[in-house]
């Protein structure tokens, strides 16, 4: 497989040979002295956590980082992303990771070019190495997906990383959940309130609140929000004592999760982003191995 | 030689010598473990091409590279050019590669300064590794310059790429002739159009249409500039069995080169762009050469 | 020590420890191949020279540099610095070196983080790296800090490195004196003129005048300012044999110094540029140090 561009792709066993791998990066830490691929960043839309783990991976795995910078790249010259790429692959560059907000972007280039191709989000659509890093995450965690109740809550219709999930999880085995408010349900089936899931729940994914994405004028504001549909240091209280919290952040704090849980016996997200490089690296690996056989 | 800024300081010894270099580089591609000089690329106009071509060579042969983001240098705080490359040169920098809007900015550098400099492009001016590259890929197929036909089409006034060939391919025994507009010929004695070169073109250069740099009132518009002094397929089933088209990039599609044309048989425009890269490993080595006897 | 974010927190024998493992470093020249620490330079204000002093420093320590781009990080989407600093953490990156505009920004993140922090620079407080670059400089002329006549001239009132410089060179047994108008005194006792000191002083160290901090109706221009406060060449000629000037740069030329003094005998100020990439080297391994062990 030369790219990795979104979850549907990918069958339950590439799922679990790419967490393997993470968890192999993750307890040996053999730091490899060279493996002499080309690689560079694409990113069009601002990430700095998904670009510096990327990076971060990268080096880990002795790759040469060749920097782009897409403020000041040709596409400003009316430089198609298409053109650009075929550029990058002629000069050497092997593997591109790329951040678009345009949905899709890499049908056309898959179509046209051999580049290999790792998605880091596109607009409102896959976002494959998040989930891929929260699978990682939930797998560490209970050593299996089967009849794990995890519930997502939040701004379920413009989240890339609810849709990704939600394919993954139930391919997987999980019973996925949704809680959120009617206007950001999407055409997710959704909980309205936390009532029925709070003491059952293995997992539970909270999504951020894309301010950038909304109009000031929201039925409700922050605290509102916090109150209706955050989590809660009430609603901490009630869950199991092996439950666990995600959230891919940046947080809100106060607004998806109150500011002292981010931090609590049962958050994850820090382990998340401990977790993003090895699962990074594995993707890397996972794309360019048929090279090293 | 501890410069490379302009193709008239280079003889034809000179030239031959990073051809033949660079076709060594990439022949035998011997990847070198460590190469410990310290380079910068200071790229005061935006040429991601150029730049990262550069850097993927700069890797290849094993530097050191030192991020320059020129868009937050202290050149914003009132620093000259001249203080920012002795400022380099005393913290360790040994070569800077330079892209500025400037011409012949390099002067000024070369008469105060030992820093090793390499010309990435000034103003309208030169452009030396274009140059090399592009004559490095002609020689790569014809094994010769002596008698070749090489014909440069389009802004011949604006372009930097155009001038340093031109000077380049004439000392090396080519007939260059040129096709181009009234306005865009400068002081050159250019054809109007292609009529009498087209069965006996050996290389076919065709030049960027520079919008950025033309006033929207220009006399003729994209689709005229095309059908008049553009390579359309009906010219291209013209050429010769053996000639090649070459084009700076990035293309405009449909103004310079008919859009089908871009990956033809007779196309080595993405040949160009690997051999670049191969040709700026050869100036990198070719300015520092002295310091490895 | 895992920080070093003021001048104030080093002990003289700290100081001693720092100057002598730069000049190892800067005498031995010995390039680890391999110094496996990740660090980011987070640069929140614009500093070229000491983001680049810092990469050269990194680089030829052998570690590995995470690229971070203020410009477009996660706090544009409202992530606190603090947040950002544990993400780095839990990613991987053992230690940030930060230059910010926010007075003490540090304390929070050593507070709340177990990162390794050097302070680049913090609003008008502190700028370690450049005062120690500044010790090792005067140390290495002089063999002594003891009895030695150090002044310093210019805008003392908002010079980080004025603070920073004059309790460090004091505690090590200096006699310092300022020169300044009266406006940038602050709190300092300023002599208001040349006269007294210009004979007997060893060391001249002069201050940049800030332009961009400055109202434009100050009470004297620019030429005034030199006349006044500036080193001219008359000045200059009446300092004694084996007396040193120094300037943290961008030099203002005609301003802080004639602009034919910058590059004079007695000028140092190109050699601290030097110092600069060894001292930043010792302050690396000094917070890395007890991981070697």
């Amino acid at each position: 497989m030369n790219h990795l561009v979104t979850m549907k792709d990918l069958s339950n066993e590439n799922i679990m040979q790419l967490i393997k791998q993470a968890a192999s990066f993750k307890h040996t830490e053999q730091h490899q002295k060279e493996y002499p691929h080309f690689v560079s960043n694409l990113f069009f839309e601002d990430s700095t956590r998904t670009k510096v783990s990327f990076e971060v991976a990268e080096r880990k795995l002795g790759m040469h980082v060749i920097p782009f910078d897409a403020s000041t790249s040709s596409v400003n010259k009316g430089e198609t992303l298409l053109d650009t790429v075929k550029t990058l692959e002629a000069i050497g560059v092997e593997v591109v990771v790329i951040r678009s907000s345009e949905e899709n972007y890499y049908e056309e280039l898959l179509a046209n070019t051999k580049m290999k191709i790792i998605n880091a989000g596109d607009g409102s659509g896959q976002h494959p190495s998040q989930s891929l890093l929260d699978l990682f995450t939930i797998y560490e965690e209970f050593g299996t997906f089967k009849e794990l109740s995890v519930v997502i809550a939040g701004d379920i219709a413009h989240s890339r990383v609810a849709r990704s999930n939600a394919q993954a999880l139930s391919k997987l085995g999980a019973n996925v959940q949704y809680v959120a408010p009617p206007e950001w349900s999407g055409e997710f089936d959704c909980l309205p309130n936390w009532d029925s899931v709070l003491s059952t729940a293995d997992v539970v994914m909270l999504l951020r609140v894309q301010h950038e994405r909304h109009q000031p004028d929201q039925s409700f504001g922050t605290d509102t929000y916090h109150d209706l549909y955050g989590l809660t240091v009430e609603r901490y209280n009630e869950l199991k004592d092996t439950a666990i919290i995600m959230h891919p952040a940046p947080v809100n704090r106060g607004v998806e999760i109150a500011s002292e849980l981010v931090e609590s016996d049962k958050s994850r997200i820090f382990k998340q982003m401990e977790n993003g490089v090895y699962m990074r690296m594995a993707m890397l690996e996972f794309i360019l191995g048929g090279d090293q056989e």
